[in-house]
């Protein structure tokens, strides 16, 4: 039964198709203000004479208007009649699309695992063995630290996996090691902390975090041992990628670890150690946390981004005793905390060995794609070399003599690969020979091949091969 | 095979038990370490020495020295044999065992809902049907905005139920409303905002978060009407829960509504409609969001913290058209991204009409609860009244007069009953009759009728029946 509203110039129809007959009235009233077909000021008609017209229920008709007048659109006055309220019909454009960010054909940029290998089974089982058994309150606000069955396995975890010194109590789940990092960056400060002295070589995002946390940033150089730790002037805290240099490669030596440690120790000098990649070594048995030899003055961070996927969110701190409350005060006042089915999955999958179990898996497939690498680079008429300690989930390719960095990146772009130069994780003030970071995780299995061979193809100097 | 190493003392014995010798050796030798029995500088046997103590074969303890050596444990020089490092082996006190926040036995506390009524069974077969069909690259680091299902779901859905103006591409998904906040006030203060202007009555958490992010928080006072919105000074935003004030319980009355909207379309004012329970009217349909008369000015915030549990840490913004680019740009600084499982799976929970399901059933369920506080109430001697509209999570109980806020919350705590007196969300300047801010949907169902009565016993004015 559609029906016109003459009343209100005659382009306006209203159709009740039966069903819902107030909501349809509302809809196509609010609908026509928005467009501008019913401009400010406008009277509509008595709630009696529409009732009639379109053949409902006076009752409808005034509750509609109620509705509409509650909302704002509508304004009436007892007596006066009913009319479309004065505000700025402002009709939004359509939005301007955003680029959705496209997925490159082919990609080694660093930082990523191959998120086509997410054990999505074990993770579901784990899912419903955890909801089987999670009280309710865990699906509440719950502990700022982050759920106690997580904290307790990933103390067992930590301690048999990276020889870290973790009571459950020392733990503070959070959202990434962006975050830890940011939370840290906060507490550091509000103790008295002016800077932080971070590798040359890292993630700009990382140094852009802790400049807005308000902490000033100074970088140390990284040799073939690892960062240089030595002047590291007395207040200041020390940032370090210990076990794999991110991106270098290089793992902190003995001698410097001691340094660290000194620093540590000595001078109450506060270690951060992003451990992002440390279950990943391939030559032999990874070096242990940094944290053991010093675990009242360092701060270990970790992850799942590498493990099992970036999506998750979800990370952990292992804090010195006496940074625990504030770090969870910075918490709770920010709110940060992660999932907390998410929590309980990942403390299921761990303690079930699940997590275990896919660790070897991916530790064996990313030591065969290392493999494949180096074996393809050598393969080359001028190979360019491959550096880093066998472990991790990147490596870093050093561009023969004359091929250009940026250009081999611009070059790569072209054929549909990603792929970072060394630049993009140079602090101001440092320089080295041109090079590619090169994430060999990043690839679904079934394009790794595709991507090496490309990767090859860029890389090979003019005229050579 | 216990075997004593006479070398270090007589009263340090390894025991190697078979399986793994490497292993027992490397913890043995830390674990002695760390407890002082090894003190720095001390020297090792050499490892032909020990692998003849031990029985193993000599490449075994020389592989575990090198770990130990790797990690910074000890320290070797050719020709000058292995010796425990210099470093002072800090022995970390046991973790003083923090307060496990442990819930009370009865909770009337505002803010949460009944998470036992958390739909598990719905949410795991949506996490799995979500996961059969998400693509790899949605376990990564995604769209800073958020998954484009999710957005889209959203869109649709807050359309449908809060006459939302969505286009997905204005929608960013966030870990909650206090995190969207946080980026909307950092986003604010960018654009040259220096103020926002709060109700009078809210959750003292969100005016420290507003405070923290460099804006001036002012208040207005809330009266029947809604925030009294006349007096806003050009250039200041203004945050208002508009279908439901939170805690007073009055909804924004249509004069007020077009007031605001009348602001933000003459004088710029940008209006933050924090819609946290507007899914929740029992007494008639929900007053539309404010969003809807003025999307070039609102921006709406939502969350799953509320409807489904929040442990989820979901929550969204609907942003004007300028504001989406700067939100999406914080956020993908600060990495505050939620889990990618649980945004698919509410999407999933969305398309297939399983959380409208879940929403009626809780309406219904929390509609039988408010009735129940009331009629509790009004069986009383000398009844409170109990204010706010019908609608959301919480009501306002008024005490009787003589009866003291705080002298009732700490008797109610007494009694092993959590409640808030409304002084807990009144900001410095406005005073209101003692009251408590009573959110019926935090017990699970069945303690509710125990809560009430134990509300009722402490609300008792003395001497009265």
């Amino acid at each position: 039964m559609p029906v016109s509203w003459a009343t209100f110039g005659g382009d306006l129809h209203v159709e009740i198709t039966g069903a819902r007959p107030r909501q349809d009235l509302e809809d196509q009233v609010r609908q026509a203000i928005r467009d501008g077909r019913l401009r400010p000021g406008a009277r509509l008609p008595s709630s009696r004479q529409l009732a009639r017209d379109l053949q409902l229920a006076r009752n409808t008709v005034a509750h509609a208007y109620d509705q509409l007048v509650a909302e704002g659109w509508l304004a009436a006055r007892s007596g006066a009649g009913t009319w479309v309220a004065e505000h700025h019909a402002s009709s939004p454009e359509r939005p301007k699309r955003l680029d959705e960010p496209r997925p490159p054909r082919l990609d080694l940029r660093p930082g990523h695992p191959d998120v086509s290998a997410f054990p999505r089974s074990a993770w579901l089982a784990a899912a419903r063995r955890a909801l089987a058994s999670a009280s309710h309150t865990s699906l509440g606000y719950g502990d700022p630290r982050g759920h106690p069955e997580l904290r307790t396995a990933l103390a067992e975890y930590l301690g048999r996996v990276r020889g870290v010194l973790a009571a459950p109590d020392h733990i503070v789940i959070c959202p990434g090691v962006t975050q830890g990092l940011q939370l840290v960056c906060e507490v550091l400060r509000e103790r008295g902390a002016s800077r932080l002295v971070m590798e040359g070589y890292g993630h700009p995002l990382h140094r852009g975090l802790v400049e807005r946390s308000g902490l000033a940033v100074s970088t140390t150089d990284v040799d073939e041992q690892g960062a240089i730790v030595d002047d590291v002037p007395p207040g200041d805290a020390l940032l370090l990628t210990a076990a794999h240099q991110f991106p270098l490669g290089v793992a902190l030596s003995p001698v410097r670890r001691r340094a660290a440690v000194h620093l540590a120790t000595t001078a109450g000098t506060i270690l951060i150690e992003d451990d992002y990649d440390g279950e990943f070594r391939y030559d032999r048995t990874a070096v242990g946390a940094l944290q053991a030899l010093a675990p009242d003055h360092v701060i270990y961070a970790g992850t799942a981004s590498k493990s099992l996927a970036p999506g998750l969110r979800l990370g952990w701190l292992v804090l010195p005793a006496p940074m625990v409350d504030d770090v969870v005060a910075a918490k709770q006042a920010s709110g940060r905390l992660p999932s907390s089915i998410e929590q309980l999955t990942l403390a299921e999958l761990i303690t079930s060995g699940g997590y275990d179990r896919h660790i070897r898996r991916l530790r064996l497939a990313y030591r065969r794609r290392r493999d494949r690498l180096v074996a393809t680079m050598e393969q080359m008429a001028s190979p360019p070399r491959v550096t880093g300690i066998a472990a991790g989930l990147h490596a870093l390719v050093e561009l023969p003599p004359g091929v250009d960095e940026a250009e081999t990146v611009a070059r790569a772009a072209r054929h549909g690969l990603a792929i970072d130069g060394l630049t993009t994780y140079t602090a101001p003030g440092h320089t080295r020979a041109p090079a590619l970071v090169v994430g060999y995780s990043t690839p679904p299995e079934s394009m790794f091949g595709t991507a090496l061979a490309t990767l090859r193809s860029v890389v090979q100097p003019r005229g050579a091969g």
